[in-house]
């Protein structure tokens, strides 16, 4: 059991202090030559000044002709001048030098044309009147843009007019990305999607961190996937470091696995300033010099990999680039439920973000750093402080946002149950012109209820059988919500079932063979629609889940249940038809359900709300979501009741 | 004189609802599939699903053993359990499958080495224990994302990840420019700045045209200068609107001077769907279909060409990629003095912005559309609406953003006489890791003073003679900052001097030539340093102003002055040296003066200030600054007294 140990681990901030203090005020990358027109986006490494004069010469600043002003003077309505074109007027077109001897432009609406090749005037030009003077924008030797300036478009047109056309700029600091691991596969490996990998696993983590390097302005230099040996991954990255790289990222290997070498590897190689950070996701991170480079061992989970890059490699870019610190934007938002969080550890928290009536709702993701998603579902992320345990509802915190800060007024927060025809609804919303988002979190369909009762949701999914009435959703809103407006509408009616492996191998045929011996169950969470519903059918049934096996088990989503029978854990769940179907699992239709949208009526004819139930009642809707199987969407969109 | 004349111009509002109107809601550039690999910042133009489940096995969410949680049930302190390795229990490491038969994780820290071959346990394992299950993450045919969703980094984890390796996305659109003008030169035929032009411009404004496609995520194609003839551009737009070119732009000949060809060419080609738009600037803008595409003639002056590709092209190029309306990020700023407008006119104002005191304050920069500074110097613009016939000092307006929003609050506002010794400073300050700016306006020694004393600056460079004293700044300060506490801190002592033509052709020795009569003299403003230096020492040299050619005509700054010399309107001025010398120019000293910076007490401590005057006490300062030739920079940032 040859592990690495942790060195002390480090706060976020005292490994901050340590990296950045170790490079910063060095000259990483160093500048070179470039001509203006691949200058959009460089920095530049030397103030830059101007060659020419703009305007070089005196030009007019109108259409018109070109005179000598004291030539005019005099002119008036009752007394108008006639000048001689060619003579004492030169037709001239704005940006045009000034013929010698002329001092004034008269602009083409104040001339009145009289016989051919002569104009009349009835007022007198003075002198300079509409001319660009020499040097009137800028003069030779004048400071354009001090050093350490990134070029915009308009920075460019500064630069060829007035004579820059080539300048010195910092190198776009190059990073090699060495992915580690032997569980790993190439995407171009992988094939075709779906192809079997024999519990290998397509290498993402290099192709995310590239972009990443790209986005902050660097160059990523990916290398091939290195195996989990000592030498193997000791000879990459001397390699990467001996290499015209500026910064090396090792991912991962930086953990404590058994074939974890990276620490060891940069330990012979050079000197570990820093071997374990107190944040999550991001804590098995090392951080070392190698032969005066900085070298990075990011972790291997991939928003670990997300969190440890902005955290250590991002802001040493933009050193690298003589950029300002940069944040990201953020907001002032408050969360929709308490958040326990460990002491000594710094969190960053995904969260759902959007503005429910005049608030920023934060909604947590799930927190686990294996799980991608947690990141691209998300609007924002919460830094939960070291030495806080935990966040409570209400609490005003910021969030660093993901999305625009724009897109957070045109985000529809739906909390609930999920069903698949939520992202047809998501989908068709982005259709719209006016940028509005779906952001949807499960949570249940009694979740759903009690956010909008918070206040922290614009609507909820919600198939909740009242097993008094057989009549759905009507008297759990009324429970929840009180003497508050609501209004509900029909999304779809959709087929429950039971959820079986391909070819039902234990011939289950209906409820009654959920007590059979030989079968285990997967169940739902209670409180969530399917449930109530399993328990109403049984109880119609006459069979007591006392004799279930697994009724106690439960999973949180109807494709949580699907992976349960897909891998052989259980034998059969409830669920509906489209889990089933994305599986390639068998199901058995149990009952037909109604699934509704549950609006507050203050937030009915906000424009999110009503692009969303324009899209519900779409034909494209009805038709995408009948084509998924067990649904039927004929009356989606339409108001069912009103309440309160 | 057949002169183009305007279609009823259109407010902008009107013409960009006939121009978007006229395109939005068509498919103007399809779509074609991509590999995750090339993905990054394009736009998906279809919903992406999962095509793998992820994980897509159940992994270990720990480096540890696996084992079967039955097996370990009943383990505790007082009777802990020993696993075999191989047979029980099996090294896992984190992302890798379970082996079969196992379905927890044991971390390695909960393990106790007792013999090899063996550890123990203390606690037993539950089920699912630190594994991630099958589609934890996400199930296969899950939506990833929804149309017209722009990818970012971690995005592409997330496709790769769930077996997507190709996706389709939005083509970028390509966009031609075609720059047109007699008096056009391309950079490269330039050749080395400094080359005689010839009453020719360096053509610019189609790199950056072409820098905001690209920006605006478009692809650029850039036609060579096309001449000023009609047939000449008939045939290059022709060209570019059969070509794969999604949009076009003419620049320029969009006016109505004789050489203006753009819309009698669009007209012929297609439909002008607009000609002339009240917006300063930008206003001849003629916006047009030409086979079903869209096609703009865009002004020629530089700030008028980028006012209208940032209201026509730029909402259509998002409109393209189905990306929703982008609205730069923007500010509630107050103006620091009065702007009138004209009525009927949407005025595009330039604005110098920074955080004074507890104000965003705006100084108005020079109104010219062609002076591209007016741009790169800017931090803002804000848009003086159509219906306004001005705004006045103290109004709140909202001002569009040209830097990042962060950076305002790093922006050193200094108003004021201008120093080249300035522009030093402004590139001294963008070394320091803080991030921070100098945002600099000239308005005189005297309005840097007011605008002090109006709260609207931090600091103002200031060099006015006291003639009964023959002290600088002191009495001036008292008098116009009154109570107010200040310091005055040294930055240089610079010779001023006359400067003359190059070998000074006139015989001009010293100021009682002023009053030959072969001799034009051009003056700086009444309030400037320097006009009352002149009227000092004209008084104790007894010569009468009267008798000075020119006496009466202004010019604002030393360059201005400078160049009115170099290029034969004058043939002295009074100035310093780093004017002359920077056109080349004679000059003859006449007397070494004091030019200081004013700073309020309450901003001596401010960071931004303290990073100024660190830079201005540097030797890199002064060498630099002695380098320009005519300065004393050996007090530089020393405090010289506090007032007040």
């Amino acid at each position: 059991m040859k592990r690495k140990i942790y060195l002390k681990m480090k706060s976020l901030r005292e490994a901050e202090g340590l990296w950045l203090g170790r490079f910063s005020g060095k000259d990483l990358v160093g500048d070179r030559e470039i001509s203006v027109s691949e200058a959009l986006g460089r920095v530049t490494s030397e103030p830059v000044y101007a060659g020419l004069s703009s305007p070089s010469f005196h030009a007019a600043a109108m259409d018109g002709v070109a005179v000598k002003a004291e030539e005019t003077y005099g002119a008036n309505e009752r007394a108008p001048k006639r000048l001689r074109i060619g003579e004492n007027a030169h037709w001239i077109n704005t940006g045009r030098p000034l013929p010698p001897g002329t001092d004034a432009v008269i602009m083409v609406e104040k001339l009145h044309e009289t016989e051919p090749g002569t104009v009349e005037i009835h007022a007198p030009a003075y002198p300079w009147r509409d001319v660009r003077k020499v040097g009137e924008d800028v003069v030779a030797t004048e400071l354009l843009f001090p050093r350490n300036h990134r070029i915009r478009p308009f920075d460019l047109g500064a630069l060829l007019g007035t004579g820059v056309l080539d300048l010195r700029v910092k190198r776009r600091p190059r990073v090699a990305v060495i992915p580690t691991g032997n569980e790993l596969i190439s995407g171009e490996s992988a094939g075709l999607a779906g192809a079997a990998l024999e519990g290998r696993v397509v290498e993402s983590n290099s192709t995310i961190l590239a972009g990443m390097v790209t986005q902050h302005g660097g160059l990523p230099v990916v290398f091939p996937i290195v195996e989990d040996r000592f030498e193997a991954l000791l000879d990459a990255v001397r390699r990467a470091v001996e290499s015209d790289c500026h910064m090396v990222i090792v991912n991962a290997g930086s953990s404590s696995g058994s074939e974890d070498y990276t620490a060891h590897v940069l330990e012979k190689l050079g000197e570990i300033l820093v071997h374990g950070v107190a944040m999550m996701p991001g804590k098995p991170t090392v951080l070392a010099e190698v032969a005066g480079k900085p070298v990075i061992g990011n972790p291997g989970y991939p928003v670990s990999a997300v969190m440890s890059f902005d955290c250590f490699a991002a802001p040493l870019l933009r050193i690298m680039q003589g950029l300002p610190e940069g944040r990201k934007p953020s907001a002032k938002v408050r969360l929709s439920r308490p958040v326990p969080s460990k002491l000594g550890i710094e969190e960053f928290l995904r969260v759902h973000l959007g503005r429910v009536g005049n608030r920023l709702v934060a909604t947590p993701l799930p927190r686990g750093a294996g799980s991608i998603t947690t990141l691209t579902r998300a609007e924002g992320i919460i830094r939960v402080p070291e030495l806080s345990e935990g966040l409570s509802p209400g609490d005003e915190v910021e969030a660093e946002l993901l999305v625009d800060e724009r897109a957070l007024e045109r985000t529809l927060v739906m909390i609930g149950s999920h069903d698949m025809s939520i992202d047809v609804l998501s989908d068709l919303m982005k259709c719209d012109p006016g940028g509005y988002r779906l952001s949807s979190a499960n949570a249940g369909s009694m979740g759903g209820l009690l956010a909008l009762r918070d206040g922290t949701a614009h609507a909820a999914g919600s198939h909740l059988l009242d097993e008094a009435t057989g009549e759905y959703n009507r008297s759990y809103v009324a429970r929840v919500l009180g003497d508050r407006k609501a209004a509900l509408f029909h999304l779809v009616k959709r087929e429950q079932g039971l959820i079986l492996p391909k070819g039902n191998p234990k011939g289950i045929q209906g409820l009654k063979d959920l007590v059979r011996e030989d079968v285990t169950f997967i169940n739902r969470q209670a409180g969530s629609g399917t449930r109530i519903l399993l328990d109403f059918r049984l109880g119609q049934e006459s069979i007591d889940s006392d004799g279930i096996r697994g009724y106690d088990r439960e999973e949180y989503t109807h494709m949580a249940v699907a992976v349960d029978v897909k891998s052989g854990v259980s034998d059969v769940g409830l669920g509906i038809y489209a889990a089933a179907r994305a599986l390639d699992l068998d199901f058995i239709p149990v009952v037909e359900e109604q699934y509704d949208l549950v609006i507050p009526s203050a937030f009915v004819e906000d424009p999110r709300v009503r692009v969303m139930l324009k899209a519900a009642a779409s034909s494209e809707f009805r038709e995408r979501v009948k084509a998924m199987g067990g649904y039927d969407p004929g009356q989606s969109g339409e108001l069912w009741m009103e309440m309160g």
